[in-house]
């Protein structure tokens, strides 16, 4: 398998487009905004607001959260600036902002959806965030949202029937201790060669903030509403080959490459990684909040959003859709259950270069 | 119309491609490599090679030509640095190339195609490079790569029958004045914007070099090489109008924004903007030198791979292929004519920014 995650998100404005079906994203970046605004009041030095200010988003995708996240970087930054200088930031200050992908992500729709009237030269930086990809130093504030929730591969030996490390889910459940550690063995190394490569990508003193979902200590994988609903989306697979309609083979290796660390876990590899200060880890969305999928069928075209293209490149587009027929009906039988599920920690952490 | 030149290439590796018929452009490159790498010994400060290191191309189309010439600037530089300083470049230097085209250009296909084991770091910028594409001082080197003999648009009137500025021919053949002075009022502006924008985004001392096509003072257009084939265009395109394929007004109001600047222009541009000091403004294929395009057929290929797609998409691609058949044709008969034409200058201007 190559190094490249396959999760290409549909594209597009279709109706089984991740744009048309990411408003839960994009109310948890409303959440978010308010949080890093204050980070970035509190931790960022002045002194690194001054003639050029580098933002970086890694795992950009092809737009358009991406412009919602960096501009809101940027007008924090400039209200910082504003209020600690009494000058205005437009004559002082330019942006840059460093969109960041794979090689292979849609760049062309990034740059010809680049919104109007913004205040910031653009760059595509391609190429695997868990590589260097740029020269040292080159931003000032780094943000990646929602990227860290895979592993940059399925570790050795998960997909293969006759190994001990064989996962029968279609994602790490959390049960299986060896699948659970080759999981995290993989996200381990992952996440070092992405903290190790930023660290020379930012200046000192720069920020990078973090936005993803991880475990509560000690709570597994599928007692998640994630995990819950890739339950029922593996479920709906073994259903369609029952029925014939695709190899029973296919889905028994059919697994994801994703994998949600627990809380503990994330801490302890920036803390071993050593590069960073902790400014900030948080709970951006407390788990007494309003709950987003309340509807199973908002929910089951959620999943398909996120997860549809994968499904299709494995299983083809028409049993991507009957699975996620499925997912709908089972999740209303199943609904009291997910509602109830553990909704994990949607987190911000801010780390600052040393 | 738009500011954005209509100037297509054909991409991809079909037999139309510009890729397959660019022979003529890399042996030109080949030829420039000299030349540069000489200008950059000279004309480069050591000071400025240091540890972050910015090539930019401007007008960087989809590859490959491209990759061959930030490598070219990049052996120069390190082959520099080597010489005199003793040290191993790889220790020292990080290269970042910039890759500039329009927004509308083909990144997707540039990004894929970075040719595997280069040393350099790659960032996608896109936008017009009439105007500020990058922060200040982001590069070192800049090269332009035949950019410059378009304007960034069909001035006013030209192509309105009515208009005391009406140009007949499908360019600007320099024999109607008020033609002749639209088109070169334009290209000084366009010029203008771009040493502006340019100077703005250099390091102070930082070189841009300049590859392009312009003409001996004195001489017009439609005396040249170019100038002759694209009348042969224009007459194959009245041919067809003639045989009612195409419409005749449409030929009547078809005209490119090519400009080939005399040399006395482009050297009074440059100096009346002020921002650099011409280092060096040479011929890097002598009017001796052997003529590439001795076959019709080559002849006929290259033209419709650098100017196809801008008929395709005035008068559809038949009738594109056929203007070709008939180029090629006319070619043939008027080959002697072709042969003893203005060869015009293949000039390399180098400039340092002040």
């Amino acid at each position: 398998m190559s190094t490249t995650p396959q999760w290409i998100m549909i594209g597009g404005e279709g109706p089984e487009s991740y744009n048309k079906n990411s408003s839960y994203q994009r109310r948890l970046l409303e959440a978010a905004k308010e949080k890093m605004s204050e980070a970035i009041t509190a931790k960022l030095s002045l002194d690194l607001i001054s003639d050029r200010f580098g933002v970086a988003d890694f795992g950009c995708a092809s737009g358009p959260n991406t412009f919602v996240a960096v501009q809101n970087i940027i007008d924090a930054v400039e209200d910082k600036y504003r209020k600690e200088t009494g000058l205005n930031p437009a004559d002082n200050i330019e942006f840059q902002v460093l969109f960041n992908d794979f090689t292979t992500n849609d760049f062309n729709t990034l740059f010809q959806s680049l919104p109007p009237g913004r205040r910031y030269y653009s760059s595509g930086v391609p190429g695997s965030f868990y590589n260097r990809v740029l020269p040292k130093e080159s931003f000032h504030i780094g943000v990646i949202n929602y990227a860290l929730n895979f592993t940059s591969k399925v570790p050795e030996g998960i997909t293969d029937r006759d190994s001990p490390l064989w996962n029968k889910d279609i994602h790490c459940t959390g049960f299986n201790q060896a699948v659970k550690k080759a999981y995290l063995d993989q996200y381990l190394s992952d996440i070092k060669n992405l903290l190790d490569a930023r660290a020379e990508e930012l200046v000192p003193g720069g920020l990078m903030l973090l936005f993803g979902s991880c475990l509560q200590d000690g709570v597994k994988m599928s007692e998640t509403f994630m995990g819950i609903v890739l339950d029922i989306v593996g479920a709906s697979l073994n259903d369609l080959a029952q029925l014939g309609l695709i190899d029973q083979k296919e889905v028994d290796s059919f697994t994801t490459p994703l994998y949600f660390a627990e809380e503990g876990e994330l801490r302890q590899i920036i803390e071993e990684n050593g590069k960073y200060t902790v400014e900030a880890f948080e709970d951006i969305i407390q788990p007494n909040g309003e709950f987003p999928y309340l509807d199973p069928k908002i929910l089951a075209d959620s999943f398909k959003a996120i997860f549809g293209a994968f499904l299709s490149a494995h299983f083809g587009i028409d049993a991507m859709r009957k699975v996620f027929e499925l997912v709908e009906v089972k999740a209303r039988e199943e609904f009291s259950h997910i509602r109830k599920a553990n909704l994990g920690m949607q987190y911000l952490i801010v780390l600052r270069k040393n």
